[in-house]
Order: C-alpha cells, then sequence, then structure tokens
C-alpha cells in the first residue's frame, strides 16, 4: 500500500512531510493540491481531509491530516526511519513534542499572519486591518529569539541542543522558510538580528540536501514572479 | 521522584494535566503560579518554563511545559495510565495527535481570544480593535462546528468515535469549560446550536468525576464574582 502525500509545495507544512519522506526512502505518490486555486475545498478532497487543508496522507485505508501528527505517524510506522527524527527514548521525545506544540500560537502564527497579509496578500485577496501586519511582525520576532536564545544551545547545529535534525527542526525551518517571498529588505530586518537562527537555517539545509532546495523549487519562482512584478511596479512609478 | 505540576487552575491546560494525573492516580505536588498576578513573570518560574506559561512539570530533573506534550508524557511514562487516554496502537495515537494539533489554531485560538477580550478584559487589561471579538467568536464557532460534525460519530460518546476518553477530550472539554465566565446570554448563543457537543461535554465531566468538578471549583467562583460585578453594575446603572 504506497502512501499517498495530498500537498501544495508553496505550503511549508506540506513541504515537510514531502522533505521527509524523500529524506527517509519512504516510497509516496505526491497529489497536488492547488490552495490558491480553491482545489482544497473541492468535495473530493474534502473526503480526504474534511478540515480542506494540505497536507493530507492516505495510508491504505487511513486517512490523516496535520503535518506533525503526520510526522508522529510516519517516523514510527517506517522502521527505515533513523531515530533522531521522533526519538523512542520519551525525555528526547517530548521534548521534541514540546517545540511542536509550542510552534503552532508562536512561530507558525506569526509567520503565517505576516506572509499572508504582507507578500501574498494580492494574491489571497487580503485586505488586513491596520494591527494584524505589526503584531504578526511582533509575535514572529519574539518566537524568533525564543529559538535564538532558548531552543538553539551552544555547539550544538539542531534544536534542544541535538547534534541530527528531528522532525521539529524540519517543521519549523520549512516554516521559516516561507518569509522567502517577502521583500528582501523586510526580510532582512526580520531574520538579522538572529544570528543563531540564521546559522540553524543553513544547516538543515545542508543535513536535508538534496531534498530541501528540490522542494522548495517552487517557493523560489513565487519570489522570483514577485520580484519582478515589484519592479515593474517601481519603473512604473518612475 | 515526586512530580511537580506548576499550574493556575484559571488555566485550562493547566487543569487538564491536573485532572489527568488525579484520574490516572499519578502523584503530584500541585505548585499555584498564578497568572494574573504575573507569577509566570517571575525569574524563579522562568528557570522551570522560559515560556513563562502554565502549565509546566517537573519529573525528576526533567522539565517539560505545553500541555499536550505533558499529557503525551505522563501517559507513555506512569504504566498505571490505562490506553485509552492515549493508545499505543500507531493509528488510534495519530487519530488523537491530529485532534491535539488541530486544536492549537482553531478552537483554543477562537476560545482564548474571545474569552480574555470579553468576560477576563478588565482583570486582563485588554483593550480590543473592533474586529478582534467577533472575528474570535467566528472562529470559535467553526471549531465547534468541526467537532459536532466530524470529531464527535453517532452512537460514541467521545471524540474520533471513542467509547472512552482521551488526552483530547480532556484538552477540548477543558477549553470549552472556559466559556463558564462569559456572560450565559453569550454563551448558550455560542453552545446552543451544538448538542453533540453539549452531551459530549457532560459525558465527559461524568467520566472524570469527582476530579472534573473539583478542579474546575476556581472558575465557578470567578464566574459567581462576575456574575455578581454584573448585576452590581446593573443595579447602579438603574
Amino acid at each position: 500500500m504506497k502512501l499517498k502525500i495530498y500537498a501544495d509545495r508553496l505550503s511549508q507544512p506540506s513541504r515537510a512531510v514531502l522533505i521527509f519522506c524523500k529524506l527517509n526512502g519512504i516510497d509516496f505518490e505526491e497529489i497536488t493540491v492547488d490552495f490558491v486555486k480553491r482545489q482544497t475545498q473541492s468535495p473530493e478532497f474534502k473526503e480526504i481531509n474534511p478540515m480542506a487543508e494540505v497536507p493530507a496522507i492516505m495510508h491504505g485505508d487511513f486517512k490523516l491530516f496535520e503535518s506533525h501528527a503526520i510526522l508522529r505517524y510516519l517516523a514510527c510506522a517506517f522502521p527505515g526511519v533513523a531515530d533522531n527524527w521522533y526519538p523512542t527514548d520519551l525525555i528526547k521525545r517530548a521534548k521534541i513534542d514540546s517545540v511542536l506544540d509550542w510552534h503552532h500560537s508562536n512561530l507558525r502564527r506569526g509567520e503565517v499572519t505576516l506572509v499572508q497579509n504582507t507578500a501574498l496578500a494580492t494574491i489571497l485577496g487580503r485586505q488586513p486591518g491596520p494591527h494584524v501586519v505589526p503584531e504578526a511582525e511582533k509575535l514572529l520576532s519574539a518566537s524568533l529569539e525564543k529559538i535564538e536564545t532558548f531552543w538553539l544551545k551552544e555547539n550544538e547545529q539542531f534544536l534542544l541542543g541535538n547534534s541530527q535534525p528531528s522532525i521539529a527542526d524540519l517543521s519549523l525551518v520549512c516554516e521559516i522558510m516561507q518569509l522567502e517571498v517577502m521583500e528582501e529588505e523586510d526580510r532582512n530586518r526580520i531574520l538579522g538580528p538572529y544570528k543563531k537562527v540564521q546559522q540553524w537555517i543553513e544547516d538543515t539545509k545542508l543535513a536535508t540536501r538534496p531534498h530541501f532546495e528540490e522542494f522548495h523549487g517552487v517557493l523560489y519562482q513565487v519570489k522570483a514572479k514577485l520580484q519582478k512584478q515589484q519592479l515593474l511596479g517601481a519603473n512604473t512609478e518612475t
């Protein structure tokens, strides 16, 4: 029973699941569900995930959604997955769960709200109220500060002082990568103060190559397209 | 090594952890950290949880925060915990993880934003913008709708069609209980349409008695206090 992954590579949790499978030699079929084209809202996809969000998986008859639940499941269901991704040791596992749970209302909420209401606002038809963007940037920066000063330890490359990446590193770095679609100046202002975070992103890319860059290709294309539009807009204004 | 739980019974994730331990015969010391009095911000407490939030635990030297990570850990670390709370079966466990992960950006976000910006706004010094409350109520209602139509199944009492409660039932019901501090009229308007949700709350209370009510005592006291203030306010206006 081949694993089916319903994903959109523009969605950061989708990328985390796809990269995880590639890295761990898990054979899968990728089924693209384009959320900008509202394919996540189709009756067929809602049969897979009634919450109408990507990613979702089907493994035999078993349907599952929520990327962290999927990553936990895959790490346990496929015997070839190395222990560092989601350790069997209870304490090590609990610490990774703690990062993953913290992520939802902190880094993820800040990043998603910021990017969807700035760089992607036109594509998504958003018209944010005056407080939305500054509040999102504040939450994002506070989250990056916590990663820099607490989750990343001295002398180790990955979260929680680990020498090898876990599903938490993959999930959080894919989230931060979404900032690529923002204007360079804004992205540098946001990430600039966090040197350890910047090094950790590079270390995660290296540890997961070549699949990390492969699955981020679509994001880089969107970035290039937005930069071109911005340039055209600037020229028109001139 | 006795488990230490740093908690505030006014915090719904704190109550979920406390009730879970009582139900499963886990011996613990409860250390109250009052978030209204900003005790969560003290340097001593930040040594336990640098995120300055309750609940947190110490088990021997091991410190852990994030209530879902704590519940998962306790269910696995204490051999006396019945399997229904967090099943060892991979598929059953993954489904519970899916509910727990979904919770953060849906039911929890809607409920917390609504209650903290209405009933508890004065205590917490909040002055919400004009869209905050209606958007929070919309998200909360959409989340209750999903619980009613998807997570709760016909003919079974608990989430996911289970005949016994899991840590997801406990976490989500404790969250909804926070609506107790709202005005009766608002609470009825919000919960009224969801008959299965109402029955599930009652079933969860029954399955977890007497500890459920015991740990909700403080919440009922706050509710009574707010009702009295409201009544005094109404009389003054007359």
